[in-house]
């Protein structure tokens, strides 16, 4: 793999990419038509995710880790300027000198980077502003994916999947963070209607699920988009093991808060107990106990929380503390990915419109494999063997935080269908829960 | 006096505004358009001066000292609403229930605030709601300014003045707050036109103003508005002094730095030099140094910085370093209240429409002694013999603040003139440097 | 005031420490055998203090603010060392190079100074280094003091005896400190047998002594030593007012602990409702409440508390909250001196042995003027009308703490008589309560 | 497994040690006099190794993650105390009753825990109760030894193997955290003699050692002692790989040093690089440039750094940053062990005497695999398959730190012999610098 990195151009951003356009080039041939199309079709949902908000709704920063709904707009835009626009159209002009650096993520090999926490302190631009932005990025794009010489296409195409999934992830941070927007403010406004919310339902009984050890193969392997941080494709052994059929209830998490559990150090790891009592820690985020029964903040403001549905908003250190105290434990990357490699992608994600968990359904087990809520693993987000990210700006993309993170998979109710796979690895610290995370049991066999 | 306080009923919320409405009452007889009328001045003075804004810039909190200019605009709507038209304004309808609680500045008595460094993060309510709040709030003050009963007018006419030199106070922290949110942005925006500016022009030489030693009388007596801190007036001895004819300027700040004032701990108290060297002070606050000449951020935007303008944006630290580096001091309230009483209210204040400092000009000395900048003095923020805070929420207003913070006189260039009066006490922390504070020496005779 | 200081030769450390050798010189002529005498005495009496420690107990720092035992030890001797040896011994050698470094407190001018924090994390030089340290600086003294030169002797006299007090004043903070390592640790230890510990017993009831108003003079007028914050002596004019007869017992303050008033704003300043809040303070430093009765550590380990007896270790917060809670008010610096000026230095100070603050008795009143514990003024720390700190190192021993600090005065339990007068200013930050810190009650009139 | 661990008694602490403890009860069959000789031969060392101190030595907490030499010493008997003497010991007297408090280090099921930062403010008891301490509770373990029951000898034979392998860990971290202690200290006091420093040599020059890919087992099964986390043995599927033949140097690290390596954020981790900057990161924990030429804080005070000699003191972060921009990567902990299984314990252990990393020399590769410095793995210390901690508060031994932190593997210099094994897991995370912590250049084939 190392040395098949080597030989590609530098450029190229990840090898599944280049796979995925290759395969899109000789499909599609000379239809970029269809590039532009996906294109118009990922920038524009972005637009309409944002439709609810008012003006002063764009600018808001509630803590450190989330972004003002404005910034994602403009830096979603900002990718494409900086990855494509700068370095492929000639004589394309910058909208705006400085935002080169106001909406800079964390790309060191791009320049200096306007201090994170301070996203929500940036009246200017203005939301208007950000919108011709784009407007004048997908314009410029536009004239490119036509006008591109042939023997770039390849890795301009490559580099507009790589935006667009990008982009799809800015999608459903924006929710997440638009969502914790609301939760700090004691009006509690709502994205919107709560005749919206998911009707209270019924859940399945929990079952497990076998799965016998031996040597498996996880890892993408050249079939469509992939970040890099999912090749090389590669062997693990598995000892034999067991998943839960369904996600953890609301219910059955409130029977460990009920029990005592936030109390109980013999259940929590070290790290985790300090943090949930410095933080004071007694429910999962969003949570709140008014006359006697749980509400939680949800995308339609506050709302009764429904024991069937999934938990959600609670950091591994819960979900691992939940795990020992229900005698099991969460599952490793590799064993969920071996179980999730058989099923199709479908569940409870952004098309569903549900924007919150629901409770499981009959169906294929083990159900909501996709969907409801990111699933908290136990594996540390390390890289696999013989990975190495790509030189350059787009090898910042992934590489740089493996450590201290823990791998999250499967998607939630905002991810785009497009967006997610079984070898997809999302990642957080262990202490974060504004992410919509949550978790499915696992035990030795 | 403490017995004088004792008599009063319970309501009136300072003194010295007790004696003005009765005054004022007296001299408009009945004539309540006139209270009226002044009310619909300083609140539509509230608004024009928002104007330039973006509804984006409403929002913004660029740090823990600073309110949004949305928060301004409420919370003096709050305070009317809360001090006048809930006490007195039977069957007056709230506009929001939770208003309360958003736009309580600090009156405990009142009930929980929402905590200060959260200002930044409300969306909601919407600039046209906090609009339309005020809105509410005028209608209601209007049909109570006209309709209260006699025996309440006294009271009431009285809290609408404090109400309204709330305001006013409000007004130049929105302009204060407002240059700190636009020097965080790298965009560095403009509050109004650049060509707005005052001209760089010349200043007079410095002299020395002598007075002589003995007991003089400083504080408020009986004529027009004042806060309560200003009473009661009363005797001090003071010895011989002298000051200076005129503010200190940026030129001869520059020279204090360019003798590396900023590196000698023997000007500095020992406060002041740690505080320095923690965050790396070298200049003023908004001072940056480009290709060897120094600029500094202003309501219009990065300019030059004139020599023979008044240094601002100094924290008493550094003026009190300045001072003993000059071989001089600060002056006292005391002196300093002496010298303005012989003197007209006049000078650079809003009115001027410099919204900057500007050089001094020919004129009765000591000169600049109202407007251009807060002049912090060398007198810690302490109550006057006799004084005791008004019982009840307006007690809070000013008295509780009398502890580690320092007496600043006369006004700036944002301060209305119908504000500020010899015997005027503002008063902010010795390291705070964002208000528009300068200073003027000082010497024994 | 400043022509005055430009005749004296620049080495003087203070006004009155000049006149009082000059004094001491033409009494004593030529008898340096007198100074020795009073040195040795002094510096004896700090190795006496700690003559009930284990080795471990001279190394620990329980907080910043406290200092290790064996750093009290050592930087008295470089307080000699740098002040009268360097400068005065030709020849002398230097105990250890490094030591100008690790045992300047604060002395900016003499060079850098080993971060206070870290003091207690020296475990070497060992306690038996310091004490050689010591004998080598007392070794040199006596030399010094014996052949130095007759035209330098009036300075040295003068910087030894600033020496001596400078000495003293680190025999109360290290009982101070020693109080506060003893009770971080829950074994807490004593410093001497309970057995020594006043009986408990009656108190005598609060009278109020008035005070007519008018210009009195206050601060240091030739007779003696005093530091140089206490000049120049100087005019005030004080309105009419009242001391409380005696200092606010144990037993009137659990009244106000008992009647809420850690819990209610309306009494406290607003900085220190923040304090009290953050650092959830409920009753004085040191107080804990066992099976229903407040116990609190002394010297003598954990004793239960007299009510009779003063309170101790508040904060000036503290100290104003009970004061606005009775309705009254704490004494200004001058009104508190003006007092004590007429009456003779003695109390419960040092000399008693009671190492304890102690129930008033039958007396001259106002009692308790002098000892038991520092009375926490209203007034804050700040210079004199005419004051200028010396030039050099021996000029930051005061001025340069003039900011954010309050006065105390009076002395306390720990203080040596013989270092206690009515015009001596103690200061410390509003919210330190680890200092030997009560207060009186104080009225206008 | 799970099951295995079902059937033990509840008291057995960890599988390893039942194994182990078994067989040395076959193999000396009654001879509990081998088990107290071991007994007394480790506790001996402890008090050994404290010779060369100070009093005032043991009292010292140079930062919360080190502990003062004085509570190692009875936190070590503490262990023996609540593991052994209270549950087996029938009559036993406790030394002291607050020692339960004072001394646990973070056994929540044994109760609360004196704060960990506040380790070194505890004066008492002192230096000699603490001896004291420690031969109450060797005489009464040695009269446990020889009187306890027949049926509970397994158990107690296993808890006092437990016991000795937990006072050998302190014994290292006793060096570990002594040499903090000095560094800190401006006076760089030696532990020992600078002669006893091991004399500047050669290195061999590094090679690659390969490994083929494959299923390979790891872990302890069943002979001699082995920590919990060391189990189950397991099968992991490794790529091919290659190892550097011995420890990276010096003399390489400042190479990377040299190439700016510490202002390269591309060959940084994200949290690494934000870590560094923050602490100013220029070079190794302790090391210091004089006049050009770097010099490091060691056992024997400041030496020049020897470029031969293995690098140590580095952070996780800093052995990956050295690895990505020398092109390779560290080793995984199954790489690491898989090569060390098949060597011999042996190396530059606490034996020789180096007290110090000395230069590879020639030997069967891969060289350094023990001794010398811990090396860092990229494996994030987490359960092995099948790892359930033990219940009680025994169980907190390893299983709750796996969270945060990386495996390190190998021993040091300060390591006993007896200690380490090819399969001991170590483990810090991965900003920590004060252990004796370095790195070995893996790769892929």
């Amino acid at each position: 793999m190392a040395a098949g990195v080597a030989e590609k151009p530098a450029m190229t951003p990840f090898p599944g990419s280049r796979q995925n356009t290759t395969q899109v080039r000789q499909k599609t041939s000379h239809a970029r038509d269809a590039v532009l199309s996906q294109y118009g079709v990922v920038r524009q949902e972005s637009e309409s995710l944002c439709r609810p908000l008012a003006t002063e709704d764009y600018c808001i920063q509630s803590m450190p880790d989330v972004s003002p709904p404005k910034w994602h707009l403009a830096h979603t835009s900002w990718f494409f300027e900086t990855f494509l626009l700068i370095p492929f159209f000639s004589g394309y002009q910058r909208f705006h000198p400085q935002f080169e650096y106001l909406f800079n993520s964390y790309y060191e090999a791009v320049g200096a980077q306007f201090p994170r926490p301070q996203r929500g302190m940036l009246s200017r631009p203005t939301v208007e502003e950000v919108y011709r932005y784009r407007a004048h990025v997908d314009a410029a794009m536009a004239e490119l994916i036509h006008s591109a010489d042939e023997e770039q296409w390849e890795e301009i195409a490559g580099r507009v999947t790589l935006g667009l999934h990008h982009e799809q992830q800015h999608q459903e941070l924006f929710l997440t963070d638009l969502k914790h927007v609301f939760s700090v403010n004691p009006l509690r406004p709502a994205y919107r209607e709560p005749s919206a919310m998911p009707r209270q339902g019924r859940s399945v009984p929990l079952e497990w699920i076998d799965y016998p050890g031996g040597v498996v193969q996880i890892g993408h392997h050249g079939e469509g988009f992939a970040y890099d941080n999912e090749s090389p494709r590669h062997r693990v052994y598995l000892q034999p093991y067991a998943l839960g059929s369904r996600l953890v209830t609301n219910g059955e998490y409130l029977e460990f808060m009920e029990a005592g559990g936030y109390g109980q150090p013999e259940f929590w790891l070290s790290d985790g107990w300090r943090t949930a009592r410095e933080r004071r820690w007694e429910a999962p985020l969003y949570w709140e106990k008014q006359d006697g029964r749980w509400r939680h903040m949800t995308l339609s403001g506050m709302q009764p929380v429904d024991e069937h549905a999934p938990v959600c908003h609670v950091s591994f250190y819960e979900a691992h503390a939940y795990a020992c105290w229900a005698g099991k434990r969460l599952a490793t990357e590799a064993e969920w990915e071996r179980a999730a490699a058989e099923q199709d992608v479908a569940g409870n994600l952004r098309e569903s419109g549900a924007l919150h968990p629901v409770p499981a359904d009959m169906g294929t087990v083990p159900l909501q494999m996709f969907g409801d809520v990111w699933e908290w693993t136990q594996s540390a987000y390390a890289p696999y063997p013989g990975y190495r990210a790509t030189p350059g700006a787009l090898g910042e993309y992934n590489g740089k935080f493996m450590a201290n993170q823990m791998v999250l998979r499967g998607g939630s109710f905002a991810t785009p269908t497009a967006h997610i796979r079984a070898t997809y690895r999302n990642f957080f610290y262990p202490r974060d829960r504004w992410q919509f995370s949550g978790f499915r049991l696992a035990d030795d066999r």
